[in-house]
């Protein structure tokens, strides 16, 4: 299996654990050298947290392990396209590249709407492959608001 | 005392704390309606944690204390104008408005280096305030990079 196709599929089973708890189901993986450094799926509702977005809690494990809040060299993979924030955290955390799913036409902050991870001036920037196994994180999203949606959490 | 500089007192407290444990002395406070619902400082270096900023530390605690991610109506105050990481952060938590002190013209995202603050297409819009301060900011970070800058750990 391709690389990249591999790692998103970790990334979509972080992103159903998610679903299966209730939040938006979005999944991220951090790696470097071949391992898995760093897990996460959204858990804003569960943990009050507007910062518990999958790449956050994946940068944070990933530092953890690494003891350090550089990853430099590292990649994430994302099954949705990142929002403002996620891109701002990917610069802060200097990781190499991010390789996401689905593109995000309202937040999207690779290039869907503003491309924040190479807006020039910033001492870092972040290389962007999107698309991989975008239809698999497309499905999850739309069959989890075709049922949540009326509860009206999400807006 | 004017409200925000009393509140931006509370926040340079904050950055104090950061300073006298070797972190670059940024801070921040959340207020809701004449309360401090969250306090943070940078913890970057001590918590391997690229995302633990003053206003993501100061953003967390804030949703824990009102049990929900939605600060509706919060202001934050920091000592420093917001990275893109604190800027989005700031649109997930939909606070109404950061009052921050210096201008940062590296990495600043409410207006310095980029507005992600009121970028057009977001679901939401921060209002912004800056310079309250300033000086007291810019000292701060002056003295810790004279002492702190040859062991190039913040790079």
């Amino acid at each position: 299996m391709d690389r990249h196709e591999y790692y998103m599929r970790e990334a979509l089973k972080e992103a159903k654990l998610a679903g299966e708890k209730g939040e938006v189901p979005v999944g991220a993986v951090v790696v470097l050298q071949d391992e898995i450094i760093g897990r996460g799926h959204n858990q804003r509702e569960i943990g009050d947290d507007p910062t518990a977005h999958a790449e956050i809690v994946a940068i944070r494990e990933a530092g953890k392990k690494l003891q350090s809040w550089r990853l430099t060299g590292a990649v994430l993979y994302v099954t949705l396209e990142p929002c403002p924030m996620c891109a701002g955290a990917m610069l802060q955390s200097r990781v190499e590249r991010v390789v996401y799913g689905l593109d995000d036409p309202k937040a999207g902050s690779a290039g869907s709407l503003i491309n924040i991870l190479q807006f020039p001036g910033f001492n870092h920037s972040v290389k962007i492959i999107g698309g991989i196994l975008a239809e698999e994180s497309q499905k999850l999203l739309k069959d989890f608001f075709k049922i949540n949606v009326r509860k009206n959490k999400f807006i």
